[in-house]
């Protein structure tokens, strides 16, 4: 009988949280009023520039296919937006897609053969490592602590290379903890991988989202790398799928050849809508945004202490405080759980990102109001006096 | 130096097509009018009320992340779609997916094994083949004439079947010759993978666009079947990028572990836009369109074999003929390089759809109006007397 699932899936594990979150729909369908801090997507609507740029084009009715690498008005946008951050791109490097997803399938699509290995952080975001498995390949991953800024860097990178690695992957702002790697320790990083003759592959998909120091994109120091980027977050359009990847030009003709084959293109009213974003007023409002998400981390910086959790290294970008909770449970998955359960508060336990130090971990993540996150902490408090 | 191209890319090729339409758009940068009946796309524009809910929609301004498997009430409508035409699928085993080639991805990513082979007919659509290769298994390409309708049966599937086969593929219609498999040989043709202990995946993206017999979904027949479907076609749906897979229920889990890591999910617009296209007032729209589709058909049937082409098997659905062009050119290839250079008349190669036969065979895509395939006629009658 050959009717069974693919060897792969046995590697490919569902979310912890994905069980936290059924539960808590079912709470919520009983009349339970649940907090939600367990959601990597902002609370904030799409920004109405963008809503209205994708209203005027539906009304056309001419939702037809756009080229595989994406709309050229679109690909030169994101360029100019690089060029403005003063880096300079050939728009044929870029490739929209369907959201980061896409990004990364296209990326590991072209460069990562069945046995080759690549070196990531450990907390990481999961999906990055199924999709290497997703090609055959494996993910290294290296356990990185507050020391660390919970980033590779180029000794780790050296310390763990080995014959059948690939390369290394990088993700600044990190998911789930939200420091960022430094601009020095991220060129030494790239310069190493390059030396050792790898692939680099920046996730930058929380660029835009950083609240102290500005932070580089990987093009700063390289045209040699892969960039996976995203109009989820920063951007505020989730929901749109819409996404794009940079690679090097002895890439381009793979990607354009696998993009034809298995996206045909990006839904092209979210790319019409994407190309509303670079306004000067829409900039604007996402800075407005930026600074409500600052102020977000901020109270929870001073305020998760508080409780007993302990943040080693204060989240410097994205929407997430990844918070030691091991003075308060031996194990933050069932922490959870139980918070779940008996005070209607969501969060994402560390196992869901890595097995290092992860059942000490909880990520919290300040897509909810300062008001709602307040009323949090206060049910946090109650939970544990029990 | 690792930094090379993935090895699978050297077996995935970009479409001939591509390179014409390339040169279509250079002819028309200066000025000439090129008639289009290369392209796998409707030229009616998405269904009003699809559009209408599109934009209804994006005025919440609440696009959100939906399920990775979809939204419920779009999962449920399309089984209610299926239950209209006598059929039961639990909604819970049908995924929306970006297009069908998002389906695809994931039909194959959970059951494909690294050497398996998977059995299609050629000719066939190429990216098929192609996502085959994306998961390290390879597509036995079995060719097949008129006399099989251009389809696989179970004899050619119990013929080529070998240990290492997997499972096997069947469009109906095709593309690119439009022909359906018959009812009772779709049957025994599942019969007969099941049997071998096979995987059968059944492509119905052009299911509802079909001119003289009904044609029967392999749902009708068998539960452990995977069927590919699209709102693209018969919807009208292209750019919108929203398709559907439903897997047998032993997969239901491993869809739902992939869908999470790799789509995270479907545009969200998409799926409320295609919400819309089960209302009579819209299926009426459709039906117009389908008979629309079908004077073109007989037109392009009429008239083609008057300029020496042959036309083996009328296509019963899709929007194509796949044309006998052997009489009038040794290679269609160079023919349709040709045609387009001097009369501005775009078609596809037969290569582009695999080896057998195909360099004696052109794609007509009834994808433009009856008057503008009469001028192209009339051109193509010029080149032919040159």
């Amino acid at each position: 009988m050959k009717q069974h699932i693919a060897e792969r899936m046995h590697g490919i594990s569902a979310f912890y949280v994905m069980e936290l979150l059924q539960r808590a729909k079912q709470l919520e369908a009983r009349g339970r009023d649940v907090i939600h801090m367990e959601i990597g997507e902002p609370d904030f609507p799409t920004p109405p520039a963008v809503i209205a740029a994708g209203n005027r084009f539906l009304r056309t009715g001419e939702v037809k296919y756009t080229p595989a690498a994406g709309l050229l008005a679109l690909r030169e946008a994101i360029a100019d937006y690089y060029h403005a951050a003063g880096i300079n791109v050939d728009a044929r490097r870029i490739f929209v897609t369907p959201g980061a997803s896409g990004a990364f399938l296209l990326a590991f699509g072209i460069s990562i053969n069945p046995g080759e290995r690549i070196l990531m952080a450990d907390p990481c975001y999961p999906c990055n490592d199924n999709f290497v498995r997703l090609f055959g390949g494996r993910s290294e991953l290296i356990p990185v602590g507050a020391d660390d800024d919970y980033q590779l860097s180029a000794d780790l990178i050296a310390e763990h290379w080995g014959a059948e690695c690939k390369g290394a992957l990088i993700a600044s702002p990190s998911n789930p903890t939200g420091t960022v790697i430094g601009r020095e320790a991220l060129r030494q990083a790239i310069a190493k991988v390059t030396e050792l003759g790898g692939c680099f592959y920046s996730d930058e998909i929380y660029h835009g989202l950083v609240y102290d120091d500005a932070v580089s994109s990987a093009l700063a120091f390289s045209d040699k790398v892969f960039v996976i980027n995203s109009f989820s977050k920063f951007f505020g359009m989730t929901g749109w799928r819409v996404g794009w990847l940079v690679v090097p030009e002895e890439f381009i003709d793979a990607a354009e050849r696998l993009a034809q084959n298995i996206f045909i293109a990006t839904s092209t009213q979210s790319q019409y809508a994407a190309l509303a974003s670079f306004t000067p007023e829409n900039l604007a409002e996402l800075e407005a945004r930026r600074l409500e998400f600052q102020r977000r981390r901020d109270f929870l910086c001073e305020n998760l202490p508080k409780l007993g959790f302990r943040i080693a290294r204060k989240p410097q970008g994205a929407f997430y405080v990844y918070a030691d909770s091991s003075d308060l449970a031996d194990d933050s998955f069932e922490f959870a759980k139980e918070l779940l359960e008996t005070q209607a508060v969501a969060v994402t336990p560390g196992r869901d990102f890595g097995v290092y130090r992860a059942d000490r971990h909880i990520r919290f993540a300040y897509t909810a109001s300062v008001d709602r996150m307040a009323a949090a902490l206060t049910r946090l408090e109650t939970f544990l006096c029990r």
